[in-house]
């Protein structure tokens, strides 16, 4: 990866239980319906080279079936190789970097993933179950 | 509204049948996985003061749960006063407006919405079945 590069990623969440008849304006107490994004706390579940900021989930807004992420990689950071039982759908913001994405959902042996550039101002979709790792 | 304002929405979808065990690299043949957003074709389905791209989802990339929408508002005009069965989370990319929400699912009778101030750099999110507008 050539240099540092942003992420929006889009989850669908297990069903968490919120009462389905209250409108929850925010299920965090004092904060707002609508919120700048400006100050929103980073994290990077102690991966270096990650800045993770939830930009609406489960936690602040009781959202049972999408989350919204910001993510910045620095440069030679990468993703898990890794899969998920949602759909992803991925913002390239800023920066350059490789998606690798297995062929098949139902290989039967280890084979060579697909290589895709990623470039700023460009998107692209990771299918439920699809072995992928972004670099 | 103030000025033109640009919107990202994010919609769960109903199921469509696209094979499990295929990775589905492009629904539209000759579109790459990968794509630039410059240049995607925009949309007002006849309402004018629109314009509608659809960055991800069903028909491009086969997706069954969620989409990805970047949006475009004229000054004065609007969404309907509407709801619909997924969940949405917004971001404001420019200008400013103003959210209506119901304030419960249940109500009997019409009653005032709350409403919102929006702004440049600000998020929010619609819980499934609220009824809602952007103005």
């Amino acid at each position: 990866m050539s240099a540092i590069f942003c992420l929006l990623l889009f989850f669908l969440l297990s069903p968490l239980k919120v009462p389905a008849h209250q409108i929850p304006h925010c299920l965090i107490k004092g904060l707002p319906l609508v919120r700048n994004l400006s100050g929103y706390p980073q994290n990077n579940f102690g991966r270096e080279g990650l800045s993770h900021i939830t930009i609406a989930g489960a936690v602040l807004d009781g959202l049972k079936e999408v989350e919204l992420w910001l993510q910045t990689f620095s440069p030679g950071s990468r993703t898990p190789i890794h899969r998920h039982s949602c759909e992803e759908i991925f913002v390239v913001l800023k920066g350059s970097g490789t998606l690798f994405l297995a062929p098949d959902l139902h290989m039967r042996q280890p084979a060579k993933p697909n290589e895709f550039s990623i470039f700023p101002n460009s998107t692209f979709s990771i299918p439920v179950n699809a072995v992928h790792q972004v670099y």
